[in-house]
């Protein structure tokens, strides 16, 4: 069986924790039919998510721009959390946490009146902070793929739903005819052809000791990490620009890195081929950012 | 409940026929997380699927876009199709057929190696042809919209997936804050302004006997319907022109309709509170496509 669904782990599914084989949701539900559900990925390090109001935060932003609302608390929603850390006995652990808009009467138009599906999992991740080690284990190779990012104007980007079809096609343009993959992320450009994000993270680089990354005002996930990356770039006096820019400036980068919660920040060793690596600046971020989780969490 | 899920119908789920409370997927299912699954949206009339092999070929498309390899035949297919009709004691009806990229192991990236999760639902619809009764009661008001159809090259349009957020963020413009629904269907525009199509319908109009519908050269689902609608207008010599075209060509319009293989042929009555109505050309065109019924499935 898949690693993302061992028999022995427990799932919170609509109100209850469930076995992972009877993990399952109705066929009708929206979240099934047309990926109608908005979703969050959290770390948690020690039994403490990190940055938790910001998933709040763009959880409720992603709802909103659904129109969905689903009605739970922030505490309701925290304990499901809780409830399956314990049950699958994690401290260290990757966490998704997806509220759908449920079973409704009709078909596509979607009800006001919600009664929405809740589904967690959660699986065990290596210690974080100074003293874990990295999910991943060499610096990402990326490539750009034809694929663009989704535009605002058809789905507003700082919506985190189950809507993956575009980041599945960036990727699968990186397999070849022998199933081996080519890259470990694929980079996509807006329909301008401005460089926005890979298919499951954010963007950095460097050039000439200012550190540059796509900003949301286009097509850009907000990412948490991306924002706590800038956080400590601004704290440390970092030189910082947010803006929209074309592939050529990131291939000449002295240093680029990708962001996301899983890999939080993951240097790029090649893009197309070419070598790009890390660099003070990756080096320094990634080290305040390990500061912060020992911080917070442990 | 809901008309869509009678505790007493049949779904055929993976294999089985099962009753609606059992018809549900695994939540680790590539379809529920990412809405990573096509899908078709079949009218039987008379135990007969109209346009079956138009619809496996979309289907084969919509694959092959989604580089998803299900080794399914045609066969298994519509014998899974017979079985639901039979279970449910379907003649008339909706048929619903999905297919996932299933569980696999890891994240986003998909693997080439698939276990497919089919899932086929059924509900009654009205005889259709000549002696059938419309599934609409009267003709559809429309809005256009401010949400822009997803571009090709973000998804194709061509590929008719469960990623359908796209049209439930355009058909959720249409409802008031209290919920009430101020039309039939949204009319979206594609990014550069052309009109594209409806949350789930195909657009045609007619300007001085002349027979017009977007091009499926834009982000334009190649509906089934809107080809057999091409189809009977070239065959009754109907003058015809498919391109793109700005919204002011479709409010100037003698006659509109929308068509889905559910409404077949629904003539407009008004666009964003215009009159527009049927005609000669969109009553001839109904009749042919009743006749068209008749013919091959009764």
């Amino acid at each position: 069986m898949a690693d993302d669904c061992d028999a022995d782990r427990y799932y919170h599914v609509d109100g209850d924790l469930v076995p992972a084989d009877e993990a399952t949701v109705s066929v009708d539900d929206r979240g099934f039919r047309y990926g109608d559900a908005a979703f969050e990925t959290l770390r948690v390090y020690g039994g403490t998510p990190l940055a938790w109001d910001s998933h709040l935060e763009r959880l409720e932003s992603t709802c909103e721009a659904l129109s969905l609302e689903h009605g739970l608390s922030a505490d309701d929603l925290r304990g499901r959390i809780d409830d399956v850390l314990d049950a699958n006995a994690l401290a260290d652990a990757y966490v998704r946490l997806s509220i759908t808009r449920g079973v409704q009467p009709g078909k596509l138009t979607p009800r006001p009146d919600v009664d929405p599906t809740v589904v967690i999992y959660a699986k065990p991740l290596p210690r974080g902070g100074l003293e874990g080690a990295s999910v991943w284990d060499r610096h990402a190779t990326v490539r750009t793929v034809e694929t663009r990012r989704t535009p605002d104007e058809a789905i507003p980007a700082a919506a985190k739903t189950h809507n993956y079809l575009n980041g599945i096609l960036a990727r699968t343009e990186l397999r070849s005819d022998d199933g081996t993959v080519a890259a470990d992320e694929a980079l996509m450009c807006d329909c301008e052809g401005n460089v926005a994000e890979g298919a499951t993270s954010n963007l950095f680089f460097v050039r000439d000791g200012t550190l540059y990354t796509p900003t949301t005002d286009g097509p850009v996930l907000p990412g948490i990490t991306r924002e706590l990356v800038l956080e400590s770039a601004r704290a440390d006096d970092i030189p910082l620009e947010t803006g929209r820019y074309d592939i050529e400036a990131v291939r000449g980068a002295d240093e680029a890195f990708l962001t996301n919660r899983t890999w939080e920040l993951r240097p790029i060793a090649t893009l197309d081929g070419e070598a790009v690596g890390d660099g003070p600046i990756t080096n320094r971020l990634s080290r305040l950012y390990d500061e912060r989780v020992e911080r917070v969490c442990y």
